[in-house]
C-alpha cells in the first residue's frame, strides 16, 4: 500500500496540472452532458437569429445576444472589439421566374451586397461566359437590356461519394503526415485580384447596358450560396446580381442556345444598412490566477453567409466555444492562464476578424510590396513580422470551423513538438473518439493569420458529416443538419483541452518567428492570368 | 468451302429470325449512334415542353409534338386514345416566405391540383401532425386562420450512400432471384383509401377554418415534389396546399414550438383547365408483315410531375421509346409482328393510361367487391379475368420507367421460361453492358396491369444513377441529370429487343391466365388502419 501511495504522490508531482485537470474532467462532462446548453445555443443562433452576414442585422443581433449569454454565464471582460469593415446587407424578398418560353419558378439567391432590383426586372438572358478581363471584348455590344449569365454552363460531377460520412481510423491515419511548407507568393494576392476583377466586370456589364448579372451555383441539386465580396462603402456593385441553381441555370443556357433566349422576371428586395460600418469580434474570459502566465484562446467565427442559417458554418463552432466557456465557468475552474473565448466577425470575407485581432494584439507586418484593392488581403506577404507586446502572452489558440461534426482530435499543424503534449491532454477523451493527434496543417480559417505570425494555433480534426458535400455556404446550412450529440461532445472536448492548455506547466512549444521563405521550387513561375 | 457454306446455311435455317435480326443490328446501331435523335427528343420534351402533368398544357403539347415526330419519322397508325381523367392544372407562380420572426424566402411547391391562393395569404402556421382520420379530434378548434403543417416534423436519414451509382456485377447478380408471389388484397385498396382520407382531411381543415395546408418534403437537401391526387372534376380540394422543403419546414416547426408561431406569406398562382377532361395514350406502329402474328409493344409514360421537367421520370423512357421507333423505321425493317409504341398518359396518378389500354384492348375483370372513391384503384382485385379478343394478339410488352440509366438487361419478371430466349436476344449487346437477364419481378409502373391480366410484360434492368436518391418526382428531375450516352444505348437496346421479339418464331411463353390467388399466410390479417 505504501509503495502504491508513494507512486501516486510521485505521479501527482510529475503531472500536477494534468492531475488537477483530470479531477475537473468529471465536472466538465457533467456540465456538458446533464446540463448542456449547446443545442439551445446553436438553435438560437441559427433558427431565431438566422444568417449572420458580417454587419447585417443578424450579425448585430448575434453580437448582442452572445455577449448577454457570456455575462449570464459568469464570463468576465465580456466585450466586442470593432474593426473597419463596410456595409450591412440583408435579403427581404427574392424571386426569379422564367416567364418565356414557359413559366418556371427558379431557385436563386441575390449575391451578397449587390443592389436590389427596385421592383421587377423583366429581361431576356444572354449566356456570356466571362471569366477574366480579356473575355470582355468578346461580348461587347451584345449585352444591352439583358440579364447576363456569366458562368460557363457546365454540369457538376456525378455524386458518386456519399454526402455524409464520419472519419474511419484509416481516414484519420492519412491525416498524420508532416508536410513541407509550400510558399506561393502569387497566391496571396489572388483574392484581391478577384475582387478587383469583380468590380471591373460589374462596370463592364453596366457600361454595356446590361440590367443584371446571373451566376451559376457551383453545387447541383438546387443548392444555392450567393457569396459576394463588394461590401466596402463605395464598393457596391452597380448591377443587381443573382446566383441561380445549377439545374435552372443550365436549363436557361440550353434554351438560350436553341433560341429565342428565355425571359426572366427578377425581383431582389435587399436592404443596406450603413449605420455602423465596423464589424466586431466578441470576446469573453475566464481570468487566470497567474497574471504573468498569459492566456490561451478558443475561437470560432460568428458570422455566416446568407443562403442558409449559418449552422455548420459556423453556428456550431460558435455554440461550442460558448458552451466550453459556460461549462468551464459553471465548473468553477481557476486556471493558471486566462482562457479567452472569441467569436470572430467577418471571417467569410477574408478572415477579417482574426486579421484585426492579429494587428491589434499580436504583430505588425512590414509595408505591402504592392497595393491592390483591399490591401489587407496581402497581409500575409509583408515582412518582417514585428511582434507586439501581446504576442508572447498568447500561449495557444484553438479554432473550430470545419463544420459541425464530432471532434476527433487535434491537428498538430506541422508542429510535431506538440504531438506528445496533445496526446497526453486527449488521452482521457479516447472513449469520446477525440484522442487522435495528427500532423497535418489546416487552412482557410481564423487560426491561419495567427499561425503566420508565429502563434501556436490549432484546429480540431472533425467528422465531415455533409459539410463539404452540401452544407458549406449553402442553402441547407440549417440547424437540422447539426447533430446534438456531436455539439455536446465537441463542447466537452474543447473545454477539456482549454483547461489543459491553461494549466500546463509550460506553454506549448512555439515555432520560430516566421521570416520570408526562400522559394526553392525551380519550376515556380508567376502566372499573370492565374486568377 | 462447301462444308462451310452448308454449315452456314444450316445455321440460317435453324435461326432464321435471329440471323435476320443480327443483320439488322448494325443498321440499328448506326442509326442509334451516328444518326441519333434521342438526346434532342429528350431535351425537347423536358427543356422546351417541360413538365407534363396529366392533362396539363404541357401534356397536351407533348401529345401533339410526339405524334408529329412519329409521323415525321414514318411511323404508321399514329393516334391518341383518350380515357376519362379529370382536370388540367399548371403552376404560373408560387412563393412562400416566412415574414415573422424574420424574413426567409422558403423553398416550396404547390401540391398538384390544389386551388390557388387568389392573391397572398398571410397567416401563422400551426404544427398539427395529422396522419389519419382519428387524429382530427386532437386539433379541433385550434386551426382557425392558420396554415396547418400536417406532416410530423422529422429529419431525413443521413445520406451515407452515394447519390449516384451504376450497377456492379454483384448488384445485378442479386436481382437474379425467383420470388414466390405475394398477394395482399388489403394493399390493393390502400391508394383509394388514401385518396378518400385526403379529401376528408381537406374538408376537416376547411371546416375548422384553416386557410391553407402545408406538408413537408420527404427528401432533404431542399428538394420538393408536390404530388397530389385530387384531379377529378368535382374532387378538387377546397384549401390551397403547399409542400415545403424539409429544411424550411423543420425550421418552421422548431420556431413554432419555441413560439410565437412564425407567419408565412403564401402565393400560389395556379391555373385549372377543364377544356378536355380526357387523358391520352399516344400510339404509333411499324406494321407487321404477318397480319395473324399479333404485335409486340414498347411503352413509357409521357406524363410527369411538375416540380422538375419530367426528365428521368419519364422523358428519358419516352425519348428512348420514340427513338427506338425512329431507329427501326429508318432501318427499314419489315418485322413479322407489328411493333407498337405507346406513350402512356396519367401513369403518375395510378397507371391510368395502361389501365385504360388494358380495359379497352386486353381484358375485362369482374365487378369490384367494394366501391371506394376512385373504384379503378381496385381493378387488380376483380375476378375473374375475361380476355378480350386483343388479348392473344399482344405477344410481349416492354416498359421503360426506372430512370434514365443505361439498360443493363431484362427482368424475366418471375417468368423463368423467357430467360434463355432473352439471353439469346441480348447476347450481341453484351459489349454495351445490356446482356444481363435476371429473374426478379418489378412493379410500380405500366407493365403491371398488363402482367396482371396474363400478358408477358417486362422491364429493363437499369443503372440507377441518382434516380432513387434525389431525382424521382423531385425538383431536380431535369435534363442535366440525363446521360446522353445512356439514352443512345437504351434506344439501341430497346430497338434490338423489339425486333427480336417481333421476328421470333414463337411468341414468348405466356403465364396461365391469373385466377384469384389463395392466401396461404396464416399470419395475414387485414388492418383497418393500415393506411
Amino acid at each position: 500500500m505504501r509503495h502504491f501511495l508513494l507512486a501516486t504522490a510521485a505521479l501527482c508531482l510529475a503531472l500536477p496540472a494534468a492531475a488537477q485537470d483530470r479531477a475537473a474532467l468529471a465536472t466538465i462532462i457533467d456540465q456538458g452532458t446533464n446540463h448542456s446548453q449547446v443545442v439551445q445555443t446553436a438553435q438560437y443562433l441559427t433558427d431565431v437569429i438566422g444568417p449572420r452576414l458580417a454587419n447585417s442585422p443578424g450579425a448585430r443581433a448575434a453580437e448582442a445576444w452572445t455577449q448577454g449569454k457570456f455575462r449570464e454565464w459568469g464570463l468576465r471582460n465580456v466585450r466586442k472589439e470593432g474593426f473597419a469593415f463596410g456595409r450591412g446587407w440583408a435579403i427581404e424578398r427574392a424571386s426569379v421566374r422564367m416567364v418565356t418560353p414557359r413559366a418556371v419558378q427558379l431557385t436563386a439567391i441575390p449575391v451578397a451586397w449587390t443592389p436590389g432590383t427596385n421592383g421587377t426586372i423583366t429581361a431576356p438572358v444572354v449566356v456570356a461566359p466571362i471569366a477574366r478581363e480579356r473575355d470582355f471584348a468578346k461580348y461587347r455590344g451584345q449585352l444591352r437590356g439583358k440579364i447576363v449569365m456569366v458562368t460557363l454552363p457546365r454540369a457538376a460531377k456525378d455524386p458518386t461519394d456519399p454526402d455524409f460520412r464520419r472519419l474511419t481510423g484509416d481516414d484519420i491515419a492519412k491525416l498524420d503526415q508532416f508536410q513541407q511548407p509550400e510558399y506561393d507568393p502569387a497566391s496571396i494576392n489572388r483574392r484581391a485580384k478577384r475582387l478587383d476583377y469583380t468590380k471591373k466586370l460589374d462596370a463592364f456589364l453596366k457600361a454595356e447596358g446590361a440590367v443584371a448579372m446571373a451566376t451559376m451555383s457551383y453545387r447541383d441539386g438546387k443548392l444555392v450560396h450567393g457569396e459576394g465580396y463588394l461590401f466596402g462603402v463605395g464598393d457596391t456593385a452597380t448591377l443587381p446580381a443573382v446566383q441561380i441553381a445549377q439545374e435552372d441555370y443550365l436549363r436557361l443556357a440550353r434554351l438560350a442556345k436553341m433560341g429565342p433566349a428565355p425571359t426572366l422576371e427578377f425581383i431582389s428586395d435587399v436592404r443596406f444598412d450603413d449605420g455602423d460600418v465596423n464589424a466586431y469580434n466578441v470576446i469573453a474570459e475566464i481570468p487566470g490566477t497567474d497574471p504573468k502566465a498569459g492566456y490561451v484562446m478558443a475561437g470560432a467565427h460568428l458570422d455566416s453567409w446568407v443562403a442558409g442559417d449559418g449552422a455548420a458554418d459556423n453556428g456550431a463552432g460558435s455554440a461550442e466555444v460558448m458552451e466550453a466557456a459556460r461549462i468551464l465557468a459553471a465548473s468553477g475552474v481557476r486556471p493558471k492562464r486566462t482562457i479567452r473565448f472569441v467569436l470572430w466577425g467577418a471571417e467569410e470575407e477574408g478572415l477579417l476578424g482574426s486579421l484585426a485581432y492579429t494587428k491589434a494584439h499580436l504583430a505588425r507586418r512590414g509595408a505591402p510590396s504592392e497595393q491592390p484593392a483591399g490591401a489587407d488581403y496581402g497581409f500575409s506577404d509583408r515582412w518582417p513580422i514585428v511582434p507586439l507586446p501581446g504576442h508572447g502572452e498568447l500561449a495557444a489558440y484553438f479554432n473550430i470551423d470545419n463544420g459541425s461534426g464530432k471532434l476527433r482530435g487535434l491537428y498538430a499543424e506541422n508542429n510535431p513538438a506538440v504531438v506528445p503534449i496533445f496526446r497526453e491532454w486527449l488521452a482521457p477523451l479516447a472513449s469520446m473518439g477525440a484522442a487522435n493527434v495528427v500532423a497535418r496543417q489546416t487552412g482557410g480559417t481564423d487560426h491561419v493569420l495567427l499561425q503566420q505570425v508565429g502563434i501556436p494555433g490549432f484546429q480540431f480534426v472533425q467528422d465531415p458529416l455533409d459539410y463539404g458535400s452540401r452544407v458549406h455556404h449553402s442553402s441547407v446550412d440549417t440547424f437540422d443538419h447539426l447533430k446534438p450529440e456531436d455539439l455536446r461532445q465537441g463542447s466537452i472536448v474543447l473545454a477539456a483541452v482549454l483547461l489543459s492548455a491553461a494549466n500546463a506547466d509550460k506553454a506549448l512549444p512555439r515555432p520560430p518567428l516566421p521570416t520570408q521563405p526562400v522559394v526553392t521550387d525551380p519550376f515556380a513561375y508567376s502566372d499573370a492570368n492565374d486568377d
